[in-house]
């Protein structure tokens, strides 16, 4: 596969969009980890929860890799995701924004 | 060390204490829970949150041991933590009671 090149800007908007897009995420994790921990009534809802905050943490360490190689494929998950708008990527180049969308709907 | 045996009618009051405090436990867990997860404003305050529950469960995993060799300590615990008292174990023999109540504060 061709390598994908970032300039000093493109990676600038890319860093602005990644910190949008964890923030986005970890906050809708607060709510509903918040939301869950309510509804706690006996020990299998604990150990639920804890569950599921092993599978998200490990999932956000390995989502957000700001690696040259791997953006395109991390901002249209993210895209997919809803958790970034295309329009909050403008500036990267057109190329780049077309294999993200595409890759997005996928 | 000296093998301890458990006559049938003790294992029946040892089960229902273990059971008591287990659920003591278990309900102060998840109290304790709650309250950090409406305190949570950011993603460390998650992983700490998950910290918790990962030593919490692990520790409860070993820590009801219902072995024959096991279970004075395992009461000795439990009546240290405060979540048993000793009149609790009432039917148990007395060599028995005065072994956990002295393991007990230690």
């Amino acid at each position: 596969m061709e390598t994908i090149t970032w300039s000093s800007e493109e990676r600038q908007i890319a860093q602005t969009a990644f910190k949008k897009a964890y923030r986005r995420e970890v906050q809708s994790l607060i709510e509903y980890v918040q939301t869950q921990a309510g509804s706690i009534t006996e020990v299998n809802d604990l150990w639920q929860l804890h569950d599921l905050l092993s599978a998200r943490r490990h999932q956000l360490d390995g989502k957000y890799d700001s690696r040259d190689a791997s953006l395109v494929f991390v901002f249209a998950e993210l895209v997919k995701q809803k958790l970034l708008a295309v329009e909050e990527l403008e500036g990267i180049n057109p190329d780049k924004l077309t294999k993200i969308v595409a890759l997005s709907r996928m």
